[in-house]
């Protein structure tokens, strides 16, 4: 993997660089096996067998089976067909990524609250969910923050909710959404640990393809299509399928489980290298998020009355490029929803960078990067006080 | 451009072979420039850059602005956020793509049919438009039979009708859509002298990324998009932007552009040298689709009582890949509507191929492909006769 030479990229929430190995693989479907995965000569047959090994290996790295999936174009479409799906009361966190949000105000919806760490308890979904709920959405770990959910408690809860609903004769159905894009080369995402009922992946956080992503669903719950016409994937999403994208997913996600554990172990003590060095130097900064139950590359930290524009600008100068908030939603200007959620303040939120570490992170230039920070923002604090 | 040495393609209209030009043109947004086109540092504001100058460019190419075009994961997508934007009355012809027929039927429609050749005639529209009709759409060439459709003729009905709805004080809105994603490397697309409100192109077919499409939609059409979430193109579909698709797009629409004319008289000259082989050594053979209005590179051909699939399983076997009716659809093993439309009995529709030709084409490969299928039906007639 290799990037300008010159930077220091700590933003690998907001996109990741495709491997090399990703893009190897894809290579072949570009223009040799460029067959149409449906027509009927050898040659296409090869293609199609090679597409649905593909999304076979995708389950099995989740712990699913490829006639469970429905192949998209990313996590946004993904997001939007679990909810076109269900038809009743929704539950969302209000810290969720706006496709989440934006899908949920189709519906009637109730927005539950994070504590000060980010975090949903369960008791706080319990107390949202009503007789009509049919689906409750929570991100494996928030974009912004890296805060961990308690995903297997929350599903558990929805678990018990439903046996109590057929106990009683009710058959409203009620499902539990994530969206685990921000943990999959991180965490462990087999879906029946996790407990959930559907799960959404993007390709494009773990160093796969971008432009592409999946939706799996149990396979006792029927989707409704957004996107009708020649009937592929099971009827679920028509278009002809992303041979290449597939491919190449199923790539990185290999490439993912076999490093998941060591690379999180990893990235964790940069991670905590650059915590460490930046709230000694800045003892008054504030670190948000969950201690414990926090994706090992995140890290989002706030200087109270300072601009983060600045340091973004002044940080790129040196090279280093860094987020404030989240890099994923195309309205700018506007505060991050998920830091006035947590009860940070304005002038706090306004301060508050967000680092991602990830592949392309070194001890040398994790190290590199926390000095400049430190220059940063000590000037930044300087030219204030003047 | 270069594909399995073995193997002679025509089946150009189910997938091109992505152009060697456009992979390079796509490569460096891979692993290099992978950025978020919405972060906010400079790598990442340029690739936002080059993301909109292709878009440019690509509008350009159909004579549009790029504030005009939704970038989607295909024309099954496009033609689904042309029909998810309407409510209302809707018109087809019924030898559309499964895409067209499938969003048609989330309306009320009514589908019109062709002539013998696969032509939609204006009157025929006029008699379906009723006062509740907002859309009809009809591609400008037909996938199967390759037929071009009088788009000009039929646009001026719809400006028409347009007219004299706001003369009459009705507020009715009347738009026409085409899917042209089989005429772009070959025929005009420019969205002003095709008199079209709303485009739909697939980057598959014209040598470009798969997985990628376009919707133009006059700049007076309030869209209703189908992917919600962060706001990308103008709100009208959520999800990061497809940065390297769109620049693989820009470049292949810029190699249909240069070449169009040339190539279209080329690839015409071998269809029509290989249709002269097939029909003198066949005189029985019925070709299908207009004379006149045809893609330069269709030729679908029947030998009544000839079973196609066994005629593609031969070819196969010779190194010869040719499809039969469209290869589009998942749901195989049916009769091509298209061909029950313009009324060919089930003997001819049953013993038909589609040839498309197209990059992959050279004299000497389509000389040996003319060879080929001559000696295939040749040895299947003969077989029958036993």
């Amino acid at each position: 993997m290799k990037t300008d030479l010159e930077s220091i990229y700590l933003d690998h929430a907001a996109a990741t660089p495709m491997s090399q190995r990703v893009i190897a693989a894809m290579q072949p479907y570009f223009s040799l096996d460029f067959y149409n995965p449906s027509s009927p000569y050898a040659p296409a047959i090869k293609v199609r067998r090679d597409y649905e090994a593909a999304k076979q290996a995708i389950a099995q790295a989740i712990g699913a089976t490829a006639d469970e999936l429905v192949m998209t174009a990313g996590a946004t479409e993904s997001i939007n067909l679990a909810f076109g799906s269900v038809s009743g009361h929704v539950v969302v966190p209000s810290i969720e990524h706006h496709a989440v949000l934006a899908a949920a105000k189709q519906h009637s919806h109730t927005t539950i609250e994070p504590d000060a760490h980010g975090r949903i308890s369960v008791e706080t979904v319990k107390q949202a969910l009503r007789a009509d709920t049919v689906l409750v959405s929570i991100a494996l770990a928030n974009n912004e923050l890296g805060t961990i959910q308690p995903l297997r408690d929350i599903a558990q809860l929805i678990k018990e909710t439903r046996a109590k609903r057929l106990a009683d004769g009710d058959t409203t159905p009620l499902y539990l959404h994530s969206d685990a894009s921000q943990g999959v080369g991180l965490l462990d995402v087999n879906v029946a640990r996790l407990g959930v009922d559907l799960l959404t992946i993007n390709a494009a956080k773990v160093y796969g393809p971008k432009q592409m992503g999946l939706l799996w669903a149990d396979r006792h719950i029927v989707l409704k299509p957004q996107i009708v016409g020649g009937g592929q994937e099971r009827g679920y999403r028509s278009g002809t399928e992303n041979v290449a994208g597939t491919i190449g997913f199923a790539t990185a996600m290999a490439l993912a489980d076999k490093h998941r554990k060591q690379e999180a172990e990893r990235v964790g003590a940069l991670r905590d290298m650059i915590e460490a060095q930046l709230t000694s130097a800045f003892p008054e900064a504030i670190v948000s998020g969950h201690k414990k139950h926090r994706l090992p590359g995140h890290l989002h930290i706030s200087w109270p009355g300072i601009d983060a524009e600045r340091l973004v600008f002044g940080l790129e100068a040196q090279g280093v490029l860094v987020a404030t908030g989240s890099a994923c939603a195309a309205n700018k200007g506007t505060r991050s929803h998920v830091l006035t959620a947590i009860g940070l303040d304005d002038s706090t939120a306004d301060g508050s960078l967000r680092l991602s570490l990830g592949a392309l992170s070194t001890p040398e230039n994790s190290k590199r990067a926390a000095e400049s920070i430190i220059q940063v923002v000590q000037k930044e604090i300087e030219r204030i006080k003047r």
